[in-house]
């Protein structure tokens, strides 16, 4: 399978521009349009227009996320391109890779017969990429700090993917790590691994004695209430997508510290990032390819 | 709630009868039937027959599996009950807590309107259950073998529970472990935990230098093939249930040592395993008189 | 012994500032001279002049290091003091606890009749000092690079006290960590703690496939000929003392990337570093209280 | 050097056995003498007399510890022999491995020139050997309890080597692990570790929560009167040398269950013994025949 792959690139961030490299360099041949600034290298094929070369390809790399309501949402000065344009001109049997999925684009892809893969919903995606955004939070958390993580009193609300990486690396530095989450589960693993485990109903009860809180869950579990119970020196990192987990109005009524940190793996660790993104597309390719495309525990749209 | 609780043991191995030490040193009274030697303790009353009395509770605590096709099974000398002789004489509102669900049990229970949990269905208990497995496990390894884990070459197949316990506690002894597992979501987290993430599809091309492989698979990975590609020092702990996941014929033919560890909770940690039951069984409680038994994550059958 | 210390503290940088907090915040009378912006707090008394108030105390705090030939530095705009002027001003019996003590410090000092203490010859404060370093040197790494230490190929020069709890936080993380010692005893023990162990005669063999390399050797173990075979994408951080481990001339002629990371403890967390003298403090003042300072591990001058 | 060297092995137990199949396999030619039952192997050459034959070596191995009063120990039905009757009888040059040594030991071996090692002062092998006995420990304490030692409390007295691999590896395995050690730099290395640091005089005020305690500290640190601290489900496991660490007979009394555990290495893990040996005796001949005998860190006798 591998001999064959030729990408084609359509924007993205520093993360994408990362991950054409790593891509060359394992000797894959790379069509690329819609940036102002990528160095020459071997194996990559840089076009300043949408001519139908550059869509010579058997896969599809779009922005993560690809843009939005049908539209691929390229970098500054390249204006977006819509879908319904683009996909006629491909070949068929590309495979496009993306992220993001809308009710817009699962709607014009399925008029095609393109596998479409949102590499958002792969679980190996998710779980190596919750590795940059765990060390991001870490590193984070170390900047806005006067004091060691070791022997920190760290809370971490969530213990999904993010919540799992994030503890296990805070116990390996020495922190005093506790885990808040809603279900029995959860909360056996949790212990099982050597935090402290605080249910969702005894959150109340043990807010106030940390130096860091990291939330991770989209919803807002740190109210007006239980912010008013988190010492002044304590720090907040939100990881969580908009809006977030954390009454940032009430937070700075009460003179809390809160910060949110989106997009960290693009930040902290762009080279890592992007190869989660080749070691997911691969992830998906080889399964793509053994399928036909029909099968398996594909996301496929 | 808990206050008010008022247990009713009936029968169970070894497990059972330290989950009632425990729970009376708790304070809360409880009925024994069907052991022939319990030692006397506080709050807890010995009964020789199936008396109304012994049934004057609201949890009955069945054994974990609790027997079959509708008959608990009770330790000699005493006879099986039926779940139709009992249940009629409990008292409307029993939690009746077990191991195991068949048909017959679903049927008999569904007449009768008391809340019956599965145990075994919680993810919490399987999760606290995992533990002692996995130590057993180790302390097993540790007598079959004249090396020290540390530094030995480990193999788990399998990464449900107990593969990942295992593989933790290992990684901390200073193993070096390799995972086997299927999905890629799992390869993905067992590639983060440390260890060596083996596809399914690459298993055949690492067998070899294993000092010793955990089987947790209920399904035959090691058939003859594979075992003939394993080195007669190897060792081979099978800790999937029934029938197991190692072709034993055919590990004899080939001078491979395999051995199978059915149960290792209750042999190597019984009051650990013990704990593990009350936590569970205070977790369902709990959830129960919270619910009025009617929602949550219940499995209430 | 506690109710009775009353401290004084001459100078100093951050961490001293902060250990006035956390030692007034535990209820001790503190005099402080020299610094010009310091808050008021509860039991601080700040003197502006060296007058005789300022030097009733029983423990006298003075830099770290204390400053150079009998002159104790204070910041600017204090003129520093020198110890002849100084001494003799002091109570019998008073505990001087200074850092990195030369020639003419133990010449004037043995002329009086003191206890003076050199916390940098602490065995416990060289200890928990490593912990800021080592969580510092991992921030600047962070900081430095764009991949994340999780799965990047560290290699650390020396397994003193810094390499020893760096190597255990970058193991914490999910680094793949080598480290080089020299005597045969930290090979096996660095062997033992789950790091690839590199002989010194064989460190030549393994340079090349670093992501990042920490020296923590005061010798200039990283010529230009051991330089010549480092990845330009490998980070160097030096964290020993001057004049540090790292050819510099011959990394910048090399395009090799390499910082000295001096005085990370006061940097990036100045909070628990302040923790850190006040611990060695108490144990060397328990220590000194019970000897009646005659005896024990002291390294009383 | 190592294509030249050849060994003789004199008795020993089963470590040494193993010894003599791991350097047959690496290829180096052997003689041995004093075992009754050894399996033929490629390499390895048997003498059923003292003869020169058995002597034409470069490297002479003997047991570990090695015997006493100048007499090496042989196993039954072997007489010992003497070092006066066999020196004389070696080529110029031959180095001697050995363990133990005592004053006849060295007054004889004085006055020979060859180059004796003690392996037993050799660091390496001391921090190797570490590793099967606190291995050894958590099998024992694993097949002692009916409870997990993951969320055990346990407590280990003494922070030398087996106190430092045996808190790493139950931290690894999930235990609440608590060191008690004397020195201030110590209690600092332990708190670093993760683990709770108890000095030596705040020892008794810990004592009565444990549930299991591991003693490597060859002073009666356990005496009468803290065993009446202790509750009487704790086990406690002597792993230091005679006469240990326990007062047996008030343990006793007491109804405390106290056991001593020698020479746990050669028990349970006798091939990993066996390579610990093998290592440290290629350290002592490679360091030999770099320093023509004559220096480095060096315990020559």
């Amino acid at each position: 399978m591998k001999q064959e792959l030729k990408f084609t690139f359509l924007g993205g961030d520093n993360r994408q521009k990362q991950a054409v490299s790593i891509l060359a360099q394992d000797g894959f041949p790379i069509n690329v349009f819609g940036w102002n600034s990528i160095p020459h290298e071997k194996n990559v094929c840089i076009s300043e227009t949408l001519d139908p070369e550059l869509l010579d390809c058997n896969v599809l790399m779009l922005p993560v996320p690809y843009g939005k309501s049908g539209k691929i949402h390229l970098p500054d000065p390249y204006p977006d391109v819509t879908l319904t344009s683009l996909l006629p001109n491909l070949k068929p049997g590309t495979v496009i890779i993306f992220g993001k999925e809308d009710k817009e684009f699962s709607e014009i892809a399925d008029s095609y017969s393109y596998s479409c893969y949102d590499i958002l919903k792969e679980e190996s995606f998710s779980v190596r990429n919750a590795i940059p955004t765990a060390e991001g939070a870490i590193q984070r958390a170390m900047e806005q700090t006067d004091i060691t993580l070791h022997h920190a009193n760290v809370l971490i609300l969530g213990y999904g993917r993010i919540g799992k990486v994030l503890s296990r690396m805070l116990l390996g530095i020495g922190s005093h790590v506790a885990v808040e989450a809603r279900s029995s589960g959860d909360i056996a693993w949790i212990g099982e691994s050597g935090c402290q485990a605080v249910p969702l109903d005894k959150l109340d009860g043990v807010l106030g004695t940390q130096d860091i809180i990291f939330n991770t869950v989209p919803a807002v579990l740190l109210d007006r209430f239980r912010l008013g119970k988190i010492s002044p020196e304590c720090r907040i990192l939100d990881l969580a997508s908009q809006p977030g987990g954390v009454d940032l109005e009430a937070a700075e009524d009460l003179g809390i510290h809160a910060t949110q940190y989106p997009g960290l793996p693009g930040l902290v660790a762009p080279k890592s990032a992007a190869r989660v993104i080749c070691q997911s597309t691969m992830d998906i390719l080889e399964r793509h390819f053994q399928d036909d495309g029909t099968g398996g525990e594909s996301n496929c749209c």
